[in-house]
């Protein structure tokens, strides 16, 4: 029987120093001494990345994306090497490979290019010769055979994707034991998910969660690649995430998260007319703006308010666009609010289980605070507050909807 | 008619910092303004190289000499892409390459890769479209599709290569003005040289002158490129190194140079019998260590004193395989004295006029230092001296063969 693959992902912190990445190559050591066949994927260490951005910035301010991506991939291709020879010195057998040595082809977008093909045979070759193949994630190569980058948090994705062109499990290692119901800095007894679904993670990433990339998660849903979150530094099994799991059907709501990088852009008096929504957000949408938590007043003599959310490095242009439309329409003006953040609470289970949405609500309101705008999906309730009161309102939540116990079918 | 193509080689010193790697862009910018195809080759930065070699020890004494070649080629890439976001940012249409995207393939030699081929289609149809190449020196891609890399200074060989590829000039840029009849921090009237031959340039580079690299001078004088050496900071036209010019007939000696990193092992009382030397270099050359100014004194009672000079970095080494070989030979023993220099005078001349190497031997004698040792070329005479009078042995050298004039028919 073949020995079975496993595809461990090392982010930057977990690589920030010397004595992490002996560490890092320790844990692949002993991964390879289990009996397995092991491709490690290892991200830029530390802040390698934003380093040498900056030095760019310096010589360029508005560099070509092309470029970008050939100077960035030196980082995640300088962790390769570094593990790889670690390893070789604890008497491992390893080789690094960038991204296009390990066959990921993509498109040519820049900076956030898509992953049109894995071809795993060179990978394959090297593990079936009994060694430890030592990945740089984030890139890999397009048609015209240019070095390009998936994007922030790309070695994610690079991780799934080996996975699955390897039949193989992937295990993503961070500096957290995996995904929680809440952030465990702010709600004391947030606890360790053991499984989450694809759909309710995804949300979570979208909402700021950093332990896995939302991209990376789409594939491995769209593939079907489990993908588990565990810690570098300890040995808990971390969340499983995966296709629907039992848990769905005990709790409604699976964990709640806090979003403070938004701020609100508000439109005030503007004329009732039809398309006037559309010719704010219609500006926003072809600059790439996201928008989100839309909230319209109701018309009183022929005008209304609009207020809506985006992130706040893109609030300056969003404030800037929105202000233009403003003059267009005819409405007074925008006022941009960077004083507020998102709660949100998410859960698959909710879908089948009315009375969620009241219950939240409730929660934040018996915290003695007031929620500025609402908006949801079918798996996830978000709510609009001042920021200093965002925590305050993640800890009712939790509380609410009885997070820190552990689900049992009587829930 | 075809614009001509010119390669312009930057070395690490010359992008050492921002404000340098701004000059280099200027410098590009302007020979591409004056209608030049330009294909520029470019170093790591500055001490880039040293300290990823040293972030590799701490994790890896040994390691291993392909994950060397992974992490080292990433300083090249890195200047490449800075190099040519730069240009763009100055509005000079600029993409970089790596070794293996410029077509450089080697052989799998890790860590001094001799370059096999070089595949120019990529750069040329870049030239063709009106863009400036930007090349990462230093690196190719082996038939194994490994990353490797050519040994220190092989930018200079990139360059080389790349301009007999392409059919175009070559010139190296540095922090000194191109080859000198000494060095002039020690030799006061030391002389720019217009021009040198092949061979004089591959002496000059063996006794340790850092202008070029050995292999490139040998890489272009066996393809017929001519290589001009200048400095990336003043506008002086530079060295060209070429195929015998007319200088040959005017002088006997072009330069003298001085070469501080050697020690001499001696090796005392050694039975006078056939094979005693052999036993001796055998052992050496085996551990790859050479061997220059070999010197056997006249025996005396069946018995004789060998001495030899390895360069610094070689000399532990050098003298524990001595020793062992002492052993065996039931020879007194062996000694190292690092305390030594090689003084060199180099040029093509010396070979059609006799009387050379007394002049230079009586040179010495007058600036009252004892010659230790002495070897010679077709084209050289090297003295050993103590090393305290390397200079003064120089300065008497270059003095006795008036290299601080130009030289004329009736020299």
């Amino acid at each position: 029987m073949p020995q079975p693959v496993v595809v461990m992902k090392f982010g930057g912190s977990s690589l920030a120093t010397t004595d992490r990445v002996r560490l890092v190559a320790e844990r692949i050591a002993g991964r390879k001494r289990d009996g397995c066949n092991v491709v490690a994927v290892v991200s830029a260490q530390g802040d390698v990345t934003d380093e040498l951005l900056e030095r760019l910035r310096a010589l360029a301010p508005n560099p070509p994306a092309r470029e970008v991506d050939m100077l960035l991939a030196t980082g995640e291709q300088q962790s390769a090497a570094l593990i790889a020879a670690a390893l070789c010195a604890r008497g491992v057998d390893a080789v690094s490979l960038t991204g296009w040595q390990a066959g990921i082809t993509t498109d040519g977008n820049h900076r956030k290019a898509r992953i049109h093909r894995v071809s795993p045979h060179v990978v394959r070759s090297f593990l079936d010769s009994g060694r430890v193949a030592v990945v740089a994630g984030f890139q890999g190569i397009s048609g015209e055979r240019d070095i390009t980058t998936l994007g922030r948090g790309g070695s994610d994705l690079t991780a799934v994707a080996l996975a699955e062109s390897l039949g193989g499990a992937c295990e993503i290692y961070s500096d957290v034991a995996g995904v929680f119901t809440a952030d465990p800095r702010i709600v004391e007894d947030a606890r360790l998910l053991p499984e989450i679904r694809y759909d309710e993670m995804l949300e979570l990433a979208a909402l700021g969660a950093q332990v896995l990339q939302g991209r990376a998660v789409e594939y491995g849903w769209q593939h079907g690649v489990e993908i588990r979150a565990l810690s570098t530094f300890d040995d808990s099994p971390g969340t499983l995430v995966r296709e629907g799991s039992p848990m769905e059907r005990l709790q409604s709501v699976t964990g709640v998260a806090i979003d403070r990088k938004v701020s609100r852009v508000l439109c005030e008096s503007v004329p009732d007319l039809p398309g006037a929504a559309a010719a704010i957000f219609d500006g926003l949408a072809e600059a790439g703006v996201n928008v989100d938590v839309i909230v319209q007043s109701p018309s009183r003599e022929g005008r209304t308010d609009i207020g809506f959310t985006v992130s706040d490095d893109e609030a300056d242009t969003a404030l800037e666009i929105t202000r233009s439309a403003m003059v267009r329409l005819g409405a007074q003006g925008a006022t941009l609010d960077p004083n507020v953040a998102k709660v949100s609470a998410v859960g698959a289970g909710m879908q089948s289980r009315p009375g969620v949405a009241s219950r939240a609500f409730r929660a934040i309101a018996d915290a003695g605070v007031n929620i500025i705008a609402i908006s949801t999906s079918e798996i996830k309730i978000s709510c609009l507050v001042r920021r200093d009161q965002a925590e305050a309102s993640a800890r009712a939540l939790h509380a609410a909807f009885d997070l820190a116990m552990q689900p049992s079918l009587s829930d």
